[in-house]
């Protein structure tokens, strides 16, 4: 494997920093090894959980917490796990904290980077500089820090450094720290409790103790926290009030362990290192010492620019996107290695997850695919059903949502095989001769696949749709289908889906097996949802076990679903007939300027038809949320029918979404999800999960080889078929395909057709023929400029409240095919409250509402939508916000009479604004200035509609192309 | 149930305060109604539940906790559940909050008061006098709240009070929270986070809403907790940086309630009520208000002599001890009330449990214990076998412990019975046709307690033990019989006991069934446990499934328990021959001045003959804590035994204990344990484990009533048997017994006999014949004085290191029958380190040593036993310290060469004493003046020990008698 230096160089600089503790407060980066993963947050808290096998903990809060999977939205709080290190001028006695917390002093100079493989702060505070540096130990669940302190003052200034690394409240049965002087370590024990005698030979055997040790000895140390703490909390310590920590051990307390470190600095850095992390006993802390100290010190005696090439860059970008290429070539092959690698640290990932994953992996390491496949069927049952978790550890059993029948899993098989064959072209594994979980006969893996279409198949309805069981895809979908009748428009799309993809390979890869079966019952799939859940402009979500539809325009709630359309094309349903119906309507329901909504409006209420899902908070999670991984589907079936530029688009929006303030995450992973809900909950729209275990990360690392720069392996070949817009300008790709260097240059140039030279050789048609291992390629590509697109036109409606915007606007949107977006829509619910009680909003509360509607405003137009606006714009200056993001505008100014609106104001109800604010609002309104081209009308009635299409008929016309 | 004024006015006045918010951090006090228990800290941290069936919670910590029972030794932290006022002066912008927490600053005066009602805090600071109180309501589990503030400058301050009621991650599913105008209250939701579609119905119905609301309209609110407390932390919120708070919503954000109130204060107190609570949804608000807010204001507008008189108050004493009668007289039946009142909240309370809670309730509700009886009765099996829980709520179920079979639950049902019945001489409930859990043929009381009884016997082995199953009354013993065969010694005693209760009450009762075969069986469990259990000194725990004895003297740790020895006394093996043995060991072992504990030493590791109870901390729990519901038992077998004045002794050590500084709460309820292993970590021995639910207040109460005060009853009448020392002085009792009043004067005079006269006339024995409903009896009881007891005598053996102090101190102690206290094994672990470092122990690192040293040897002189005390003694000072504990003491002064002390320093090993602080002894060594009484020879050889008993002879021989 051998690489090019030149390489080797430009992948090892990824970072990602920010250079305030307070700008993103939970922004947070993650690491793992084979044993264990963590999540830090820029202020130093910190969740760690190792493999033993199932995942534990080995540092707590101060109370019990309950043994959950990761939560989205994590909350931190003074005490949360953390490793904090208290910074002590012995001479002023001044303290500060850093990375930050729990002193949470503004810092001189804070800078916080993520790394792959390391985490480090550079800090300056009253004229000391100390860089934080952590990284994980390769073999073993233990944390590595290292801090190292300079004076910048000349002064040469003796500090004490304190290490607090939390313990928090270990077990209610026994908890105990203490140092241990010959191994200069603090070890914590306890016993995780329990009550049932059936417990104890399982946990008899866990690590059940935490320890801290250091590279130099400490000066004094304290394990007991609360005599550390004192009383006046943690911002100021007791403990580090007086010379000497008080030595003082816990016993049957909170443990903790810290150690105070006394130095002399100079304006060279001092180093400590810190090795952190469970153990089984203190007995082992003389060999763990041993072992990891002299690593520790290793790890951070390497300077950043050393480190080795990371196995997970196959595919390097280079565009005039500085940021989408670093993110696709180095933050997001790490997130989908970081779940092939270590399976989302589960011992029974979901079976969906998994298969889905492993997708991920067949561009990054493609034998952990092989095993997944085989794996997953080893687990399947004789029936063709497959289980709703996938055992990968011998202790292993199912647990939280792999304990509800979902009927999802069969059909992820032939997705994942679909792209294993053409990465790898290992064709073996088709004939790999496979049991069941309740049977020892042994079948092929084609064989084993077709059972498990077959399976699918059988649990239909007499409609031919699916049955949903307690949850689809949709995990929280559990209502629709309990008792057994209940079906998913979505599972029959995706069962057309992997049976449409089955046929392929049957064909590509010359499977010796009929598929006419499965041809017809394709048709039978597409033609059953056509029939049973087509709503005239969109497919609805599914069919109740009490027989009624839902995800369709009559509901209130739930109206439309992201899913089922995604499905529809990925399933052949792509006739312009059905495709321009759900792409506007996706784009007019489901999209928000952080991606689109997987459902809208969001659930408010417990809907017992549905389930679940619906008590979810309204724009979280599957409720509405921007959930990346029904966004990533969408955004493949745009570019797999044909709407690439769409695709990229959404893509785009997907990673603005990441990097966005409202996000408030570093942008190194794609979140399970942003949150939606972008008309109902409008100011926490966008905030990311910051939870980085998601489907998505696996599906846009696929599109954009696969699908944007059209990499496709097939048989023993690799095809270029690249979907990329002019736009993106010219593009230099590196991409390691079965161990083959490919050296592509994409330009676009006066050329009709693409054209494709290899090695300097024009080629036959856009593939490399039988790719071989070893090889270098240089490809050269010339694409044919797009075509040039007619621009969008933007309308502004605007006036004083009860002037008419809304009815006008909307009518005008009708009549134009426009979009039409409310702006009173967009205010936030304070901002609503407020102004329901009659008091105006300052010009600092009014700016993110602006900010809202611009983003919206532009979104629609980007996606080439016609877009009138409806605002109150009374002033010159929030007119010029909005007309600034389009060339082709107009403004339409409304004007009654003072009576007028009055009177409407007083007869209109279910609106929040107070009719009191009417005279600050025409005290405040600045009549247009002739240059804001601009078209005053007295009213906003109806028949003003037909006299304002005529005043605009020129702009209406005019035709302006979209320039670059 | 008319009463006297007087007496109702005695009642109403119990308080407990304390004057600072960090002697005792954690002091807490409880408040319950039929709806929720409380438990409130003086800091203002608090923990609440309340019943829907199951315990629920309103608030709670930032994070996900688990849901579990009660934990001991709570720890609170920044972010912990609680209620706060943040108080800022608005011109000064000075903020503080009260009671104490999240500021935690100072203030310049505080006090705590928990009333059986109502708990208060008064307050000054700055100038402000701030009175803060908690009710509860009284069918609604609802906190009602009420500040009240006022200026104490003459200035008429203005101030704002923010109300800061956490509410804490209420769920990962849903969470919001607002401020509803029309209600002015903040009302957050949540949805109970749950997966499986079975868990949904129960939960459907579940209040899952708290709310906060206010007698006046807020100035502003939040309801946000993240955008109150901002960056630096909750002791310096962002929120009240601000004229007005944000009026900001939670949307599936961490919520919280907060309310502003400005106030101009005036020297006139100001009030402001507050009520919060669970509810079902933000729509009852408007009804809640309407009828808690003014009920609220209402409960606040009573001062506390106005209460109405509380139903437990039944007992009233008067003593020369002012501490015991108050705790006797309020505390102690409240808590024996609460037990029996609300069942300890839980929906499935152990039958055990259940059974006990209920003797309390004979003496206090007498109809809940019948309740208690029949309804358990109602549950037992045909077989005769009784469940581990007992359910008394339709849609309860056996949680935690009450999954884990257990052996004993059969033989609290003739203890309660007993108490029942002498109570009441309700005979009837002995007829009672009762049907059973799995068959509905109905018989009477005395045939289900006659299977019960018959079905213990039933399940014992080959030698006539009891199996002890996965448990008997100690929960985690749950390693010694899983295999079926190992028995416990405590079960088969008490099975004895049981058997011995029912025979009396077949006799005393006059029911008509024999009872020779129960007199047959209860010898043979005699026999049995004599036989098989006595190790020469005491009674063995039991023998586990691989026939090994344990709890025997060949042990290292967990040598001898204390259950058996007191239930040994209790099922009748008292005969002096077992007595003396057991109560000398028991003394020696396991007496500390916290209470005896339930066994020692206690157990470092696990031991898997044993099980669990050897894994929990040492000195915690069942691990050899003073566990005070077995030291009650121990403390009702010297009554029974004849050994009154140690059993009031041990009593009154147990409430000492409570008082103490150690044990870190207020004296208002007995602990379920103080910390143990006072030899392994006597710096920790003492602590209270802060948990008030427990069998030992039914026991004590017992105790105090029908054992010290002799007040039983017997079939009609009322027995008086007094076993009260005459140290105790003279007594006043008021008692209500069925329905009569009862004043009892006790007096010690000059009679040789006890003589009672009632209401007048000299009583023919000592009762009340044929007690009368509504009677008054004035009682007049003459008791002869104790005899003079020979006062114990204290020798102290000093030196420095390697002198001989033990080896001397020992072999003395050996010679005359004395107790021998090794001062080294009282210093705590942190000192240890420091001297086996060669450190010398500061003077007041060494004041608690001493402490403890003078508090070991006074107990053991109290209880009679010479003391022979092993310490270095150096200075005089110490010296005279442990001499002011005795009359009659002596000093043996020892002191050898520098040489040989050096010589036998090195030499010895496993002592933690560093050689090199040998000079530093010697150089402050003060010799012995004449004053001291003392005897100085120069080694502590075996040889010297005849020497010094003939010095020794007169002070040996002398007979001081023990003066009051």
């Amino acid at each position: 494997m051998k690489r090019e230096v030149m390489w080797v160089k430009a992948m090892s600089n990824a970072q990602q920093s920010i250079n305030s503790p307070s700008s993103k407060p939970n922004a947070s980066a993650f690491l793992w090894n084979q044993h264990m993963m963590l999540n830090v947050n820029c202020r130093g808290y910190l969740i760690a959980q190792f493999m033993q096998p199932e995942p534990s903990k080995y540092a707590f809060a101060p109370n019990i917490e309950a043994k959950t999977f990761m939560q989205p939205e994590h909350p931190y709080f003074a005490h949360h796990p953390g490793r904090f290190f208290y910074i002590k001028d012995e001479a002023s006695k001044t303290v500060f904290s850093v990375p930050f917390a729990p002193c949470n002093e503004a810092l001189d100079k804070f800078k916080f980077t993520a790394t792959p493989k390391q985490v480090i702060w550079q800090i300056e505070h009253l004229g000391f500089a100390i860089d934080l540096c952590l990284q994980l130990a390769n073999d073993a669940p233990f944390e590595y820090w290292q801090i190292s302190l300079a004076d910048l003052t000349g002064q040469n200034r003796r500090v004490s450094v304190y290490s607090y690394f939390t313990l928090g409240y270990m077990s209610w049965m026994n908890q105990t720290a203490n140092y241990y002087p010959d191994e200069d370590s603090i070890v914590a024990q306890y016993v995780t409790p329990y009550q049932k005698l059936s417990d104890y030979p399982k946990l008899k055997d866990t690590a059940q103790c935490t320890f801290l040790t250091s590279s130099h000895k400490p000066d004094s140390w304290c394990a007991n926290q609360l005599s550390f703490e004192g009383v006046k909390g943690l911002h100021s310590p007791a403990g580090i009030q007086t010379v000497s920590l008080n030595n003082k051990p816990a016993f049957y307390e909170t443990p903790v362990a810290i150690m105070q470190h006394r130095m002399k600095l100079s304006p060279k850095h001092q180093r400590r290192q810190f090795v952190f992390g469970p153990c089984h006993r203190s007995a082992e802390m003389a060999s763990i010492r041993k072992k990891h100290v002299s690593l520790c010190e290793k790890a951070f005696s390497s300077t950043l620019a050393e480190h080795a090439p990371l196995t997970y860059e196959n595919f390097q970008l280079q565009s005039r996107d500085a940021k989408f290429d670093d993110f696709i070539n180095h933050w997001l092959p790490r997130q989908v290695y970081y779940h092939g690698d270590v399976n989302r640290l589960t011992t029974d990932p979901q079976t969906r997850n998994y298969l889905q994953d492993n997708i991920g992996m067949c561009f990054l390491r493609p034998s952990s695919a092989r095993e997944c496949l085989l794996r997953s069927l080893e687990q399947q049952f004789a029936s063709g059903e497959m289980p709703d978790g996938i055992l990968i550890h011998p202790e292993a059993e199912l647990k939280y949502i792999n304990q509800i029948p979902h009927s999802d899993h069969c059909i992820w098989l032939p997705l994942l095989l679909e792209v294993y064959l053409d990465q790898t072209n290992d064709t073996s594994v088709l004939h790999q001769m496979l049991a069941f979980q309740d049977s020892s006969e042994e079948k092929s893996l084609i064989e084993h696949i077709e059972l498990a279409l077959h399976w699918v198949l059988s649990k239909r309805d007499h409609r031919g749709l699916c049955f949903i069981e307690q949850g689809d895809w949709c995990d929280p979908m559990n209502m629709v289908g309990p008792k057994g009748k209940g079906v998913s428009s979505w599972l029959t799309l995706a069962t057309a889906t992997a049976i449409k993809v089955w046929i392929r390979l049957v064909n590509d890869y010359k499977v010796d097996v009929p598929t006419s079966d499965f041809a017809h019952s394709l048709r039978e799939l597409q033609q059953a949802v056509i029939q049973h859940c087509w709503d005239g402009n969109w497919f609805a979500r599914g069919i109740t076990d009490d027989n009624e539809l839902f995800g369709i325009s009559s509901d209130k709630e739930g109206r439309i679903y992201l899913n089922p359309q995604s499905w529809a094309l990925l399933a052949g349903i792509d006739s312009d007939e059905y495709k321009s119906k759900m792409l506007m309507s996706v784009d007019q329901h489901l999209q928000t300027p952080f991606g689109n909504q997987m459902l809208a409006p969001c659930y408010t209420q417990m809907d017992e038809r549905i389930g679940r899902v619906t008590q979810k908070f309204p724009g979280s999670a599957e409720n509405g949320s921007v959930y990346n991984h029904a966004f990533a589907f969408w955004i493949y079936a745009m570019f797999t029918s044909g709407e690439a530029d769409k695709g990229l688009l959404n893509l785009k929006e997907m990673l603005s979404a990441m990097h966005s303030e409202q996000a408030g995450q570093l942008p190194i992973y794609l979140p399970n999800y942003f949150r939606g809900a972008y008309t109902q909950f409008p100011e926490t729209a966008g905030r990311s999960s910051h939870l980085f275990n998601t489907g998505t990360a696996a599906w846009i690392y696929r599109i954009v080889i696969e699908q944007l720069f059209g990499l496709r392996g097939c048989g023993k070949d690799l095809w270029l078929q690249p979907q990329i817009p002019s736009s993106m300008g010219n593009c230099d790709v590196r991409y390691r395909f079965r161990n083959a260097d490919i050296h592509l240059k994409i330009e676009f140039g006066n050329t009709l057709t693409p054209k494709l030279e290899i090695n300097g050789r024009m080629a036959k048609d856009l593939r490399i023929e039988n790719v071989k291992e070893g090889e270098q390629y240089a490809l050269k590509f010339q694409l044919p400029y797009d075509k040039q697109q007619r621009q969008a036109k933007l309308i502004l409606v605007c006036g004083v409240s009860g002037a008419g915007k809304s009815t006008l606007g909307q009518a005008l949107a009708e009549k134009l095919g426009a979009v039409f977006i409310e702006g009173d829509a967009l205010h936030a619910k304070e901002a609503i409250a407020k102004m329901a009680e009659g008091v105006a909003l300052s010009e600092d509360e009014r700016a993110p509402w602006l900010a809202r509607l611009q983003l919206t405003a532009a979104q629609k137009l980007a996606h080439g939508y016609d877009t009138v606006v409806s605002f109150s714009g009374l002033k010159a200056e929030h007119r010029a916000l909005l007309m600034s993001i389009n060339v082709n505008t107009k403004l339409v100014m409304l004007a009654p009479s003072e009576s007028i609106l009055q009177e409407r104001l007083l007869s209109r109800k279910g609106h929040f604004f107070s009719p009191h604010l009417l005279a600050s609002q025409l005290a405040s309104l600045e009549m247009p200035s002739p240059s804001e081209n601009t078209l005053v009308i007295d009213g906003g009635q109806q028949d003003n509609v037909q006299q304002l299409l005529h005043q605009m008929h020129d702009f209406i016309a005019k035709q302006t192309p979209n320039d670059e």
